[in-house]
């Protein structure tokens, strides 16, 4: 066995699956855990790998390969800062650290601030794709030194997930914070994807009066269509699944309506309010997790507050599953639309020089979000790198025009039905707010002016204005 | 004149007018500016007034009875802490500084517990109502010690508004920054409710087919029903105006539709966010503030994307204007209800027992959003003062059984035309979720268990679960 071109630290599921993609991609892979149990038991079920275990953290960098590479999978926060602080000490300029963790953005650029100043290079490396991901082949976005990034990037590469022409879903991001940020409007943008599944979900069962198998009948064929993707193929999966314990039920019909979140979509909602832009479908994805969870006051409202008198139905069904359908698609692109506006601005203002092209092509294959239709993403930056807005693109421009109907009839029926789709009146709202020349927002400057003194400008000339709105003290 | 009993800091617009509206009560005020000038000004204007000028901060603080009363009107941010600084080595123990400004509330938790290690005070108060209503009576939300609170409680109940049964718009709200959170969530439904009236004259105007004038009217007879509010007031005024330059138009036809904002809105949001509350209509409004500012963008946009196909609407003019108007209503009251809600759960969070009714009450008088509807906000938490939530309370119940109608009616109608109503749609979406018994937020959390054994919860009995969805290695 060759001495450990790479080491993990951290043997937690994550980092434990990425070690032995690694190690199958043919290298000798350094491992470390704090609780030295957990190396242990990967070494008893991994016995024939290259692994190279190490029960102390100096054992653990002494065995490494120089420049040392080490990935660190631990619980990120206070932990990650607390294990840089122990390896500190141990290593020498040049070494590359990479956090493997979901780090909020703003720690990654601190600490590689922190870091670059003992001449230790510090990648923050978004890893999309769950736990099989990370074994098989993940989506990867790296962020910080880029020479650091060119000392890895042959490792990354191999251990990465590849489209379907080839390429590895890996690419260097940017400097600092680059990787994570991408990353965290990543997972900000899956959240949005799932949610509007659920919303087509929630109206094809209440609304149209699909059971769930027919539903899963449904979503299959979808996923043959645009709407290819990682998520549609597991959700027609789970449609299918009975309980695992004694009831014959769909296994969805036993699991509770309240959803869990780790934060990343939150911090990317606050983040696009810090800068400026609307990102309502992502943020209507994080509060409907948040009203989902207030499982007991929901119960006891659905008692006291009044539901609406429907009309039934008249559309037929086939027709109205192909609008669901064609709604879906339509704020899936809105929600994507907003996510790259977003890392456009954060680009410009944190000064990462952000390919979006590049972006939409690492998330092609690996990741949670995979879709066929990354790839026209990939094509719309392709023909205009500085594309201001995906809508914009001849290709997503044209859905908008066939679509529109279809989002803007199912939103309305939503409503009148009284079955809640904040994710679909998001896309469609945020679509026709875009496409406003005007918007009623002169009223509010005119309002803030008045009250506050705060000015405004004209709609004939430049300059700043106030209005006399009453005689002033 | 005597001595003086309180002191200002900062002569911009909001500290003048506050100085003078304490002088006006009958104390005698102390008064000082960093750059001189400005307190000379007021001087010149005022040289009747029982105001102590000072030129140095040492005077200043030297002329100031004890313990000392000091109100800090000055820009939020860096400079509160530059004038602390320099307070700091010349203020006694038991001084209170009371900081006026639109400042953060996670500051003024922070300088609470700094300034109490010297024994100095510290108040956080926000202060809304503009500057008339600095001058005449504004509305005050003082945070901070309770034993200090008591020694200004005389001077801040007489410079405040009063509502129509007589009682002063002041009260302690809480300790620390327990005061600054209630007034940037006030500002936060500030934002909710000029996005509502703005959405609402959109309506009005290209859907209905209404004037300006016409608008006007129709908001004027709002204002003297159950929408009856400054805003309403400002609004109907403001619809009355012309251009004070050179055209003939409507004064809203010349400003510009880019809305400004301070941040106050932006920060209720991303609290929020953080506290896990679903806040979905001030965020929106706050998003809808955002994407007026794109202006060239929606500019451009406009001549590219494609406009619905609207079928002419066919329903009498005058049952539309009602609609709309019980839209509003309804709408106002859903971002209400997510405000109440955010204060709860972040008086839990940060220790604060606020009282809900208390607050409702001092913002019937001197503030932005004074309205007549407080008073039933007020009335529902006298009623039951552990009420989870708004909608629950009978009066606000029956609003929404009679008016849902309509908010369904508008919303939908809204999206059907291309009218953006973020609004509107967020407060029905947020109706509907709240007292839906059952989410889909099953299948999110079935996805979640799925790509990232995250575990899920069940129906039918406690405990933590995880599917075997494929076979793991």
């Amino acid at each position: 066995m060759s001495q450990p071109q790479i080491g993990v630290i951290g043997m937690a599921v994550m980092g434990k699956n990425l070690a032995l993609n690694i190690e199958s991609r043919g290298y000798t892979v350094a491992i470390y855990n704090r609780t030295g149990a957990k190396t242990e038991a990967v070494m008893q079920d991994h016995s024939e790998k290259k692994l190279v275990p190490s029960y102390t953290i100096e054992e653990f960098v002494q065995s490494l390969e120089k420049p040392r590479r080490i990935i660190l999978m631990v619980k990120a926060g206070a932990g990650t800062d607390a294990v840089i602080n122990e390896l500190l000490p141990l290593l020498d300029k040049g070494d590359i650290l990479i956090d493997g963790g979901n780090t909020f953005f703003g720690d990654t650029i601190r600490r590689n601030a922190e870091l670059d100043k003992s001449g230790i290079n510090f990648i923050g490396m978004g890893v999309s794709g769950g736990e099989l991901g990370a074994l098989e082949g993940p989506s990867m976005m790296p962020g910080g030194q880029k020479e650091a990034y060119e000392l890895v990037a042959p490792i990354l590469e191999q251990m990465s997930a590849k489209a379907e022409d080839g390429q590895p879903c890996v690419t260097y991001i940017g400097p600092n914070g680059a990787g994570h940020y991408v990353k965290m409007v990543h997972n900000g943008i899956e959240y949005g994807d799932m949610e509007l599944i659920s919303e087509s979900y929630n109206l094809l069962r209440n609304v149209v009066g699909l059971s769930v198998e027919e539903i899963a009948d449904v979503f299959k064929e979808w996923n043959h269509g645009e709407l290819d993707s990682y998520l549609m193929e597991i959700t027609a999966d789970i449609l299918t699944r009975k309980d695992d314990l004694e009831t014959d039920k769909p296994i969805v019909d036993v699991i509770l309506d309240a959803a869990g979140n780790k934060g990343t979509g939150k911090w990317s909602s606050q983040s696009a309010l810090e800068l400026g832009v609307p990102q309502s479908l992502i943020t209507e994805s994080v509060y409907a997790r948040y009203i989902s969870a207030m499982k007991d006051e929901r119960v006891a409202a659905s008692k006291i507050l009044p539901a609406p008198t429907v009309a039934k139905l008249t559309e037929d069904k086939k027709e109205l599953i192909e609008k669901i359908r064609q709604a879906l698609y339509f704020s899936k692109i809105m929600s994507y639309a907003q996510g790259f506006e977003q890392m456009r601005v954060a680009s410009d203002q944190y000064d990462w020089s952000l390919n979006y092209g590049e972006i939409a092509k690492i998330w092609r294959e690996g990741c949670i979000i995979r879709a066929r239709f990354l790839q026209k993403i990939t094509d719309a930056f392709d023909k205009k790198a500085d594309l201001n807005n995906l809508l914009l693109d001849d290709y997503f421009l044209d859905i908008t025009k066939n679509y529109q109907g279809a989002v803007r009839d199912v939103a309305a029926m939503a409503i009148q039905q009284g079955v809640p789709a904040p994710g679909f009146s998001a896309a469609i709202t945020y679509f026709d707010s875009y496409r406003s020349e005007v918007l009623p927002a002169n009223l509010i400057q005119a309002q803030r002016d008045y009250f506050g003194a705060h000015t405004y400008q004209r709609t004939d000339r430049e300059g700043t204005f106030h209005y006399t709105w009453y005689k002033e003290q």
